[in-house]
């Protein structure tokens, strides 16, 4: 049997579009002499498609499509599709996330989804029955059985803690499948694709079966798809491995012996290297923003964040401003203007000073005298959002904001200052991963400067500043924030590891008491298991005290 | 029976201020001759305690503070109260949203939530799993069956349509419960009270059984919670009423007939009037915020939220700030003055041509004499921005935004600028809506100006400028975004009400496209169905698109 994988880029909410991509690949596949396309899941919609579920007429609209597609399948090759189907009741939501099998112009099978995902980024209860019914059907030969996603996620045998107490695939091996077709949307967060390919690699090879997965390969604003769709033999063996962060099209062929994939994934800088720029592009390309503009001051964040743009876009694309103080030091504007010339992208300098002077000046009045204080820090920064949002406003740049996981873990950041902007490149990275990618970036040649990455971090926001006298050191700040907030641990399991509990106190304080600031933060593109945003939700006003 | 009814309000994490407000309410019960004192749904944790839930710390210092509170109860007094329990299991989350019924120094009876909520700004199914039995038990001549909020509003004869397939109020009903007692932690909206009333009436009415509904009386950032506990005689009579928007205490004496309680909501406005109030007081009090500050532009939105400020904290408390440009008209600046006047607070007044003359001065290289354009209006809203926090910074003031709903829709206000600001006080209601509220508060004498009331609504940041030069009339733009927002109707639906499809589709189209906006605006008090912020999502990245 000859499977097209079909790993699409889908549009949240294009149903047409998306349609019109469904049936290209479509017809490609069938010219290939396919037996099966296979897309993703919601690929009809895009993923998460949120409370558009709960839109009678963008349901209307997608049920009207799903039999546009199924109506345009020949008899030579069936159609896999992920889309959400409708039943009546008057209990519940009525709504299931499916798994369309098409042939010949009709819907032949629908496999809804079983496992419901409502955890960190997942809110699928919120739209979504869990289905009633796990089928397996025969098809050339093939005994198969559809899935969604979440549902190969929950294998008995493989899992010491499960989330759900029935496991839908193990049900359909029960039933004879011999050819399992999951379709997906897994957000990618680093090392899930290595633990996910565990995972099915035991599973095919324990049960003897094969087994297709089809992701999307998608940036839907903060969550990234990575592609890398797998295909497995009965024996466990990595047969087709997709691209990673790019739409991919290949044929997987139950008939040929192919040598198995060992290695799925690369360093942790190489990947998320590219999931950052595929995060960037893909959020310009859907909104159709044809520019990226943001403020360099001298530091790493702003440096890489520069590079990222243009690896994006491209270096007639990329707008830099730099905007000098009182407390800029020397190196800073040296060091930006050399990653200028490395990046070969163009720049402005406008000095901040006037303004932050006019503006004194007038509060003056009312501050009458008070020293100054982190206000006047504050107000350097919110200058320089000013500046950036103008020139955004201006020449429809997309801002992006340059702030690590760290900085806005402890708010070491000024809101509506540096944290203006459309997209958080790297919030989702700790200042000491800042660093690992640098390296990565020069490895051959020196794209970002010596200068940059060797000097000591500085907000300079007022005389011989630097980060780290209001903070501990990036390496043990960064190991308190990794336990804390991707582990889920508290004082009492951190500051062992730490040797210094009211350090790790303050630390943990500090990052609760600016959840406000993260709440009007951009969104933040997600390549940990535990990003700021969506999958991590903290009321502000709260009391939870450490002793 | 007589059944201590302890309305308070809890603060979300601050397990050890919780539990002794509950044994300072359960003292005062057990004084007071009653039976059982009641407490709300998780009250013990405040309500929603979020991803607090899944620390493991925290469930660990809960259970702690469930086992002290047992441990402090007599024989003569019974307490209920609201908590999180665990069971071990290597399934699901193994956590349950429980009422805890307490005597004699134990844990007598645990019900644990049958009805898990997950829609709107209910994410419960991330952290609860449904009980697996419902219970009744045996007190003092009356069978008790306790529920958790959510557990009541699924009436099987009540509602056309329901959200779950059970109903454990009506098993317990069946299993000869003569008295339901209701825990809850009930989100306030407009008409919600009086929904509550009539369901709870039928059914007290119809089963012949007696019910206990207590709620909290609190603001958790944007959620307002109402209080209003309700005691329901067998005939279906409201016999006892708690108060709103504050603590309550009082006592349900099972044996008294009292006379029935026909009203339970006030009018929209003094009840949204009170809400917001409440929403701010809250706000301050619980991140400890001694002072309010915002900018008044002469317009009637800042106006009002200025009133609401003083009515939270009081006149010495609030400070506002003029900040005309050359576009301020003559109008404005008097307008405020007057405003000011009526309500005795201080003011300054800063205005802001000298910043902006600066900034477009530093800008003028860059931007080469390009025409002025929204970037210059956006800028005025920002360097008002600039000021407000650095005021807020410098005397640690709360800044409060000032925009309304029917704004924040359209995007008709700007990000970094007006925007700025930690709680967002009218961002609830209708542009509309403010015009009632303001004749609400003008009932018996004239503390809005006016002058400031009837003027033609301008966001004065260009000449003569109107809100109508971009939007529709209020009326009219307020029927279209109630429709989409409150009621989820689409395009064909609206548009007929309307006579003006383009207008309607446009609308609709800019309420999508400024997702991006409100995802980093304050969060909103909620006194509607449907606010923006938390119980609303939708995606920043999509292409719905309305032919």
């Amino acid at each position: 049997m000859k499977i097209a994988v079909c790993q699409i880029n889908p549009v949240i909410g294009d149903i047409n579009g998306n349609k019109e991509k469904i049936l290209k690949g479509y017809q490609k596949a069938t010219e290939d002499g396919a037996d099966i396309a296979v897309f993703p899941e919601l690929s009809l919609t895009g993923y998460p498609p949120l409370d558009f579920v709960e839109k009678k007429a963008f349901r209307v609209k997608v049920n009207k499509a799903n039999l546009e597609l199924a109506a345009a399948t020949n008899a030579k090759t069936a159609l896999i599709f992920g889309s959400i189907t409708e039943f009546e009741d008057n209990v519940g939501t009525n709504i299931e996330n499916s798994s369309l099998f098409c042939i010949e112009g009709k819907i032949s099978v629908i496999q809804n989804k079983s496992l419901i995902p409502n955890y960190d980024v997942f809110d699928e209860v919120r739209y979504f029955e869990a289905a009633s019914e796990v089928k397996v059907f025969e098809f050339r030969g093939e005994t198969i059985g559809l899935s969604v996603c979440e549902d190969i996620w929950n294998d008995e045998d493989y899992w010491k803690k499960r989330m759900y107490p029935v496991d839908p695939v193990k049900k359909q091996i029960e039933k004879g499948a011999t050819l399992l077709i999951n379709i997906s949307a897994s957000p990618y967060s680093y090392g899930k694709r290595k633990a996910r390919y565990k995972m099915l690699s035991t599973l095919t090879k324990q049960d003897n079966v094969k087994l297709v997965y089809t992701c999307c390969a998608a940036a839907q604003t903060e969550l990234i798809f990575d592609g890398a769709s797998m295909c497995f033999d009965e024996e466990g063996n990595l047969a087709r491995l997709g691209k990673t962060f790019c739409e991919d099209y290949f044929i997987f062929d139950t008939d040929i012996k192919y040598p198995p994939i060992l290695t799925v994934e690369s360093s942790f800088e190489e990947e998320v290297h590219n999931a950052l720029i595929f995060g960037l592009k893909d959020y310009c390309n859907k909104l159709n923003f044809k520019s990226v503009c943001l403020g360099l001051s001298g530091g790493i964040d702003s440096a890489i964040v520069a590079y990222f743009a243009v690896k994006a876009l491209d270096k007639e694309s990329v707008y830099v401003t730099l905007m000098p103080s009182e407390f800029s030091s020397e190196g800073s504007i040296a060091d930006s203007l050399k990653l200028v010339e490395n990046l070969g992208i163009k720049h402005n300098i406008i000095p901040i000073q006037p303004v932050f002077e006019t503006v004194k000046q007038m509060l003056d009045p009312l501050f009458n005298n008070k020293p100054e204080d982190v206000t006047e820090e504050n107000m350097q920064s919110r200058i320089r959002g000013l500046y950036m949002m103008a020139i955004s406003n201006k020449f429809n740049h997309l801002l992006v904001t340059t702030g690590n996981k760290s900085e806005l873990a402890t708010g070491y950041a000024t809101l509506y200052g540096d944290m203006c902007g459309g997209l958080a490149i790297i919030g989702d990275v700790y200042k000491t991963d800042v660093y690992r990618l640098c390296e990565f970036i020069n490895r051959d040649e020196e794209i970002l400067p010596r200068e940059i990455i060797d000097k000591v971090p500085s907000a300079e926001l007022r005389p011989n500043q630097t980060d780290q006298d209001s903070l501990p050191p990036y390496p043990v700040l960064d190991k308190i924030l990794r336990m804390y907030l991707e582990e889920n641990k508290e004082l009492d399991e951190i500051a062992p590891g730490i040797g210094d509990r009211e350090l790790v106190k303050k630390m943990l304080n500090l990052v609760d008491r600016n959840e406000f600031k993260r709440k009007q933060g951009a969104p933040v593109l997600r390549v940990s298991n535990k990003a700021f945003g969506y999958g991590r939700r903290f009321p502000i006003v709260q009391r939870w005290s450490r002793e």
